[in-house]
């Protein structure tokens, strides 16, 4: 399994030179901390990237490995930093963030619908969400390497930051009084904020943003799947741009 | 497993009685042919039941049962018939057809979207299609038991049956003159046909179709997933409806 590095050493050595890029380092409870262990999770509080201790039982399929207890999980991409990509030009683009999605399949098929849709980024936060593994990019159909991953650590100051770049934050919200169609998209960049399945975006990013809304459902039955409700946004902003510039 | 009956006997007495809805029969290629394996070839051909024959290997999942190499795949729900469907009152109303799905996550997806977006039924084949079993159910998070679901044994001749009961038959396809929001659908009964993620929707289909509307893709990567595609389609005809009643 290439997508992981086994043992404290090569794991110290991953974060020290940060050729690859690590989406999370799993280090067992049963473990007595040492040095290493203690350089590793500096390391990883330095860098912003997860590190969780779970019982030694999880790492029984990596038992032909000399793993000491310590693995590191390494990202199918490179992810890009919000301020490289805020530093590029941007006209009538759209970003769209992900609050708390934790299924890769989803994931994967959100990341191919914002390909084909022209979206220019994907931001995803690095703590209570799936990170771009190998399920991603399975589902993805490769489009995971057709544009930007965003990887920030607090959504709210994530899209601040995009306000004072003049990004309009829009969140999907079920209880919103707009249909997402009767919003103009075509003459700003905006960053559609999609919540997870069950709780929806969260309350500070809600208020936060500049227009909230929604699908209308003809049934009773509310539940569409992220990636689908997505779809049915991101492809109007599409549909509203395309006649524009007929 | 209360969605799989085992034995001879019993695969033969669900046949006769009726009472469940049977996805499929499999047969061990490894048994002899007998007078009950006869009948149950054909009460399945009388009741367009699929049968497969299948290596011995694929039974040891139900070694603990007296399966005599033969199981029957029992459907959570209830199919419709396109007769008994067509036979109801229909205005404005939209139905889907799949052409060529197989995966049960897509089915899932595609139901939901199905139900939030007010579609009246899901029409699938019943062969080379994934069929509404476990998977299916728990994707659809519930919805399948809110929209009918009809089983045909050839798409072609259903699409032509809904032609003769007025209802325009609408092809995704993706190499369509046609943009999916350049068609008027509020004034008509459609049956959109989605295919298969690689294929797409069979020739024969294309060729009696009424429309063939494509989603504009923003980017060379041409590889929307069905259920996202569907997604785009059908609140595009949401809109379209919900617009015109204000």
């Amino acid at each position: 399994m290439a997508n992981i590095i086994y043992g404290k050493n090569a794991v110290i050595e991953a974060l020290e030179t940060q050729e690859r890029e690590i989406n999370k380092v799993i280090i067992s409870n049963s473990i007595h901390t040492d040095g290493k262990i203690d350089k590793i999770k500096t390391l990883c509080q330095k860098r912003g990237i997860i590190f969780q201790f779970v019982a030694k039982e999880k790492f029984a399929q990596h038992s032909e490995f000399n793993h000491q207890g310590v693995v590191a999980h390494i990202s199918p991409i490179k992810y890009m930093s919000l301020e490289e990509f805020l530093s590029k030009e941007h006209k009538n683009s759209s970003v769209v963030m992900l609050d708390g999605v934790e299924d890769g399949h989803n994931l994967g098929a959100i990341i191919r619908t914002c390909v084909c849709a022209g979206v220019e980024a994907v931001i995803i936060p690095s703590r209570r969400s799936v990170q771009v593994d190998a399920v991603v990019e399975k589902t993805s159909a490769g489009a995971i390497n057709h544009i930007p991953i965003i990887k920030v650590n607090s959504p709210v100051s994530a899209l601040q930051q995009m306000q004072e770049h003049n990004w309009w934050v829009i969140a999907a919200e079920a209880d919103a009084k707009d249909n997402y169609y009767d919003v103009n998209y075509s003459d700003m960049n905006f960053v559609l904020v999609m919540g997870a399945e069950h709780a929806g975006v969260s309350k500070s990013i809600i208020k936060l943003s500049d227009f909230q809304v929604k699908i209308p459902m003809l049934k009773e039955f509310n539940s569409l799947n992220v990636s689908n409700a997505l779809s049915a946004i991101i492809f109007e902003t599409v549909r509203q741009k395309l006649k524009k510039d007929n």
